[in-house]
């Protein structure tokens, strides 16, 4: 590298000259005398410092107001950690059993271990948040703040509480409609200072995904009781099934985009890395989960979903629900509101077209989520209704877009 | 049989003397040389005509304004099958493609093949009603249906939608506090005019279930999606996991009460008979089930569940709910709504003394359901509350009363 005086640091971006040939990229680290860029192309280069001559210096500004909680390992591959609060950065009170969230995560770091050389990872809190006080508008916050440094990463991990990851990673799915890198959400079902915590094993596996070629929001979770085997699964086709178990999050039929198993990284069907990344993360909040059952009031549900843009209603089996339901449902379409139909029984497909009862709601104004997981539905919906014309929100909520909504069964679970 | 001019019924309550003993009983049936009687002791006996002496019949008044539309087999043991409308009494149209329920279930015949000598299945049309459509009025109705009749028989099986069936059957399960006879609800995913139906094989199956020691309510469906296996569930442990698929309904965690595969069945942990049977079936319909979810939103949740006096939560991983949420739990709890949190997981045990959380939803008043399942807490609750004291509600919902409440996870499913 000429000495002309120009230094770049960790994220800038860069025009240097080496071999002949005019790159540009953003400079990552350099130990004296290599230097790690990861080009414009996605692909990180290591060159020796001297062969190098660097032009145009361009900082990268939001990058420099952040101030890391911890940092990790001196290796080439960067890895990006936000922490927004759960059981994964939470301590037990062994006086009172009591498990609360706590603001020093560098107990997490034995998730890390035998990686020093190969990565390094900056870990930011960047909330302290019960998973079950996570709201439409933290979704965007977490998008933004992922955002603002996605650019100088080869990976980004986010950790979270389990009760609502899989809306948290839906809602990420979607505002990120091209991922340069991977977003992986990780969490434990036991907090982080126990002896038998999950949360260091689902780093591990999170940090393994992400290095891979994966371009979609994953979640990095146990797949089963032993502690040998973690699934990365696809944020839209996961689901919180046990309350307690360290398998608890599951991939509904499809989606396991790879398994990690010890030292050994399988990979599964899956999107690679797009070169850039777009981030689209407007939602509509007026939205409303309404679960179906024999109990139901039709003055009840419009009360209740009247004011909305988006109802989601659980209903039985294929899609149904009372025939008293069904005026509501009209009532509520005629206004504008989007009566979106997900099952109860969470595996299979709704299809309005079976029954009577289903087609009487699809001329009601009914929108079949098809293969589309109830919670998942949800986030879609906000989406959709905030980022596409009205005149397409049924075309382009149908749409299979992140997987979300597969042609067909591949693997299925119980 | 001594002709001294009376000629007891089916159903009739009789008194008479055999060698010397006096007994009582219900008359079943005779072929003109053998009597089959129903003893008060709950065995049917079946004696040579002539050496019995009857004296006192007393008729069975409400049983003889019962009309059967089918009656199948001229055996002994005697099976009702009342028959409420839903997928397995109805026909496809095979050139619209619409699955439509009839009137005539007389189709249901081919599954009851082989078992013409041994049983004698009196069917009866009691509804045409799709499960959607089931109200907790209908569970009553369905319930003194069945009390009407049920001294009169070994066993009794119930057709029903499968969508709803899981409702139904914990409706019964605790409305029948004791049973003298089982009580099996069946149905099917495929019309019973297709020749892929379900429907033969999960009423071969029920029938003969109801013809064992069962003193539950159980349902009979598909283990697998082989045509060999058909499980027996306690209805309180069941829950439709499927929107299509013939094992669709599942029990979850415990439950298997028997398994039939061919001709064999084999009976897992269960309740015997009882003597006598016991109905309480009053029920407390001002109740709703809430699922929370990142948009819940606290003034619809106090405008929807103020008015009600039971409200079941389905919330997250261990029993969460927002902090936001924790304000209106307390004040519906002060006005008398008893507010009941169950999870979305559907695995598992609600436990709210693990987190801060669970702990404020506490002291705010909620009750934890534990291992009830969502919906089987909504039966249950609705039930408790019409028929114990007020003060008795939080204790009595939280035995374990028919099998609803596992102390612990005995078989898991995923």
């Amino acid at each position: 590298m000429q000495d002309n005086g120009k230094k770049p640091s960790f994220g800038d971006a860069i025009k240097f000259r080496i071999n002949g040939k005019d790159l540009s990229g953003r400079f990552i680290s350099s130990d004296g005398e290599l230097a790690v860029i990861k080009l414009d192309s996605g692909y990180n280069i290591s060159v020796p410092l001297d062969e190098i001559d660097i032009g145009e210096i361009r900082s990268n500004e939001s990058r420099k107001e952040v101030e890391y909680n911890d940092t990790f390992g001196t290796g080439d591959k960067k890895i990006l950690m936000l922490h927004t609060g759960g059981t994964i950065a939470s301590r037990v009170d062994y006086l009172t059993g009591a498990v609360s969230p706590v603001r020093d995560i560098g107990f997490l770091r034995p998730g890390l271990r035998g990686l020093e050389k190969s990565i390094t990872v900056q870990s930011r809190i960047i909330g302290n948040i019960l998973s079950e006080n996570m709201t439409p508008q933290d979704w965007i916050n977490i998008s933004n703040e992922i955002w603002k440094e996605i650019h100088n990463y080869d990976g980004i991990i986010v950790t979270h509480g389990t009760d609502t990851m899989t809306y948290t990673g839906s809602a990420l799915s979607f505002m990120f409609e091209k991922l340069s890198v991977p977003i992986i959400l990780t969490g434990s079902q036991r907090s982080s200072d126990r002896p038998s915590s999950d949360s260091f094993l689902n780093i591990g596996a999170a940090i393994r995904a992400a290095l891979e070629d994966i371009g979609e929001v994953c979640i990095s979770m146990h797949s089963d009781l032993s502690d040998e085997s973690i699934n990365i699964i696809r944020a839209v086709r996961a689901r919180k099934m046990h309350t307690s178990r360290r398998n608890a999050i599951r991939s509904m039929g499809s989606g396991i985009v790879a398994n990690v198993s010890g030292d050994h990284l399988t990979m599964h069907e899956h999107l690679s890395r797009n070169k850039e990344s777009i981030l689209k993360n407007k939602l509509e909040k007026r939205a409303s989960l309404y679960y179906f059952s024999p109990v139901s009031d039709p003055e009840e549900l419009i009360s209740t979903l009247r004011d909305k843009k988006i109802a989601v209603i659980m209903a039985t089996g294929l899609g149904h629900v009372a025939e008293r339901i069904i005026g509501p449902i009209r009532e509520l379409s005629e206004s504008g509101v989007r009566v979106i139909i997900t099952s109860q029984t969470i595996n299979g497909m709704v299809d309005l077209d079976v029954y009577s009862t289903g087609r009487k709601m699809k001329s009601a104004g009914a929108i079949s989520a098809q293969r589309i997981l109830p919670e998942v539905a949800l986030v879609k919906a906000m989406w959709v209704y905030a980022n596409y014309p009205e005149s397409e929100f049924t075309e382009r909520f149908q749409e299979n877009m992140r997987g979300e909504n597969p042609g067909r069964e591949i693997i299925e679970g119980s």
